[in-house]
């Protein structure tokens, strides 16, 4: 029941020492989800002992080289060792034509289809729904068509407390009606209602991802509440002007995001080559924002599971 | 002066945790020469303190993902540096469509003219003459059209013996003549030899990159006693189907290609992602070809100026 990122990259436009372009891996209970995919993911999926084989889904915020150079390298991996199973790519219609060039040129052998759905949203729209997660994408305000990703685990089937059975006799029929939070109208008229027999076992958890983005107005509410929040933070708010120069955030910028969007923490990254050592960011961070983490290359992040037992 | 090889990746199409795909920078009296470019080579420059703006040139023996998936970021990150100094390309024809793509959707902004100059050839040739050394490239045999280069430093201008100058009463334009090679009739009938008063100052130093190919007869007669030759050694002798099926060579093969050619150093790389430890290759290639050594990532392969006084 795991719900973790895990982060292979935290370089903007130009890679360091140390950091490697954008790119994470979301665990959704052992189904793995790639957003962004930029140069060296592969091996840093790898290193993270990540199985390119749970990867099904392809996330790609805009095809910035950055975001995105991790991709021909891993997709030609993924043929090379044998893989069947049906790939799905999120992108912008951009991408389009770069994935094109790749099947064209390097696709030979590849074994596995490829679907691919480009995106074009204005607003938060659900673009998958599996059992265990819903997947939104929304609009980013940056230099090229470029959009955010929002993942929601499934509201649980609701749990009967212990002493409710025995009190009003649940049948097994009822007991998956009142699961699934429907009323009961019993043939003697007597109504059994779902909240008051039963709980929610946890609360389902949700992860969003935005990057590169300006600021803009909608962002926090599209991303309301959510456990966690990657918010880019490409700039210290000393270079504020090239933040808006570049359609990036600042750090103050990000923080101010998750306060207003009311996330349970805030995780930044997609630090500028100039940001040396990334701690002092932090003191920017957290007189707006406190719960705020700086990304490392390396770093699984774990989304707790709040169990509840009745 | 120096001649150096830094060893930027060692894998063959699959990395693995430790090891990068194929990429290695020449380093000739300061001046960069990438051969290869697999995906991470722009970050393993950086770790091995190598100025992406010293590169000029690049030679990509084919368009094989392994040897070419770092080009695209390389590129960009020179383009982001402001570069502004040409860079030349040499790859085989293949590459074009390869080049015209990145130019398209990721070239906007680069501030360099790039040269691109196909390889075609079905011997060697020389590509490049430089004051300091002659580039050459010659086919290789692998599956999709290959080439591999082979760097020879210029023959210096020789040095007079001291003695010499007294002896024959030399002037400078003759000194000038002498030092060229060239001998010298005086007025009076005299012959003087440049080799009866000079000496070579140091042997011109060379360097062959074979990657990747099958063996083939012509192969160590284009290398033939160069200091330093790279050549792929994908497999043990074991899998050596599995090499002929690929059109790879295995270790055996590397060292007796070696042999024949008569080199001073062989140094192998390019190793399948099923050989976890390369150590037991050792055993294969030195009863072979007992100068041999193992690519890792970060070596720095000085091959050293051997100097001569008069």
């Amino acid at each position: 029941m795991n719900f973790t990122l895990n982060i292979l990259g935290t370089a903007s436009a130009l890679p360091t020492v140390s950091r490697y372009p954008s790119a994470q891996v979301l665990d959704v209970r052992g189904r793995l989800f790639l957003i962004d995919c930029g140069e060296g993911a592969q091996m840093q999926m790898r290193r993270m002992g990540l199985s390119y084989l749970k990867v099904d889904v392809f996330c790609l915020s805009h095809i910035h080289g950055d975001h995105l150079f991790g991709f021909f390298g891993l997709l030609s991996t993924m043929g090379m060792m044998g893989r069947k199973t049906p790939l799905l790519i999120f992108a912008p219609r951009s991408f389009g034509p770069v994935l094109k060039f790749y099947l064209s040129y390097f696709g030979e052998g590849l074994q596995f289809p490829i679907e691919y759905q480009p995106l074009a949203m204005k607003e938060p729209e659900m673009i998958m729904d599996t059992k265990a997660v819903e997947l939104y994408s929304f609009p980013l305000n940056h230099r090229i068509e470029s959009f955010g990703f929002l993942f929601r685990e499934k509201e649980p089937l609701r749990n009967i407390y212990k002493d409710s059975v025995g009190k009003y006799g649940l049948g097994i029929a009822e007991m998956g009606r009142l699961k699934n939070g429907d009323d009961i109208v019993r043939d003697d008229g007597t109504v059994i209602h779902s909240e008051d027999v039963t709980y929610r076992p946890y609360d389902p958890r949700s992860f969003a991802y935005c990057s590169d983005t300006a600021p803009f107005p909608e962002l926090p509410d599209w991303v309301s509440g959510v456990d966690l929040l990657y918010h880019e933070a490409t700039f210290p708010s000393s270079m504020a002007e090239m933040a808006a120069a570049t359609f990036h955030s600042t750090t103050v910028q990000a923080a101010e995001c998750a306060a207003r969007a009311g996330v349970k923490r805030l995780l930044v990254g997609h630090y500028s080559s100039r940001i040396k050592d990334t701690r002092p960011l932090l003191d920017e961070l957290t007189p707006v924002f406190p719960r705020t983490m700086l990304a490392s290359e390396g770093d699984v992040i774990e989304i707790p599971l709040r169990k509840y037992t009745g």
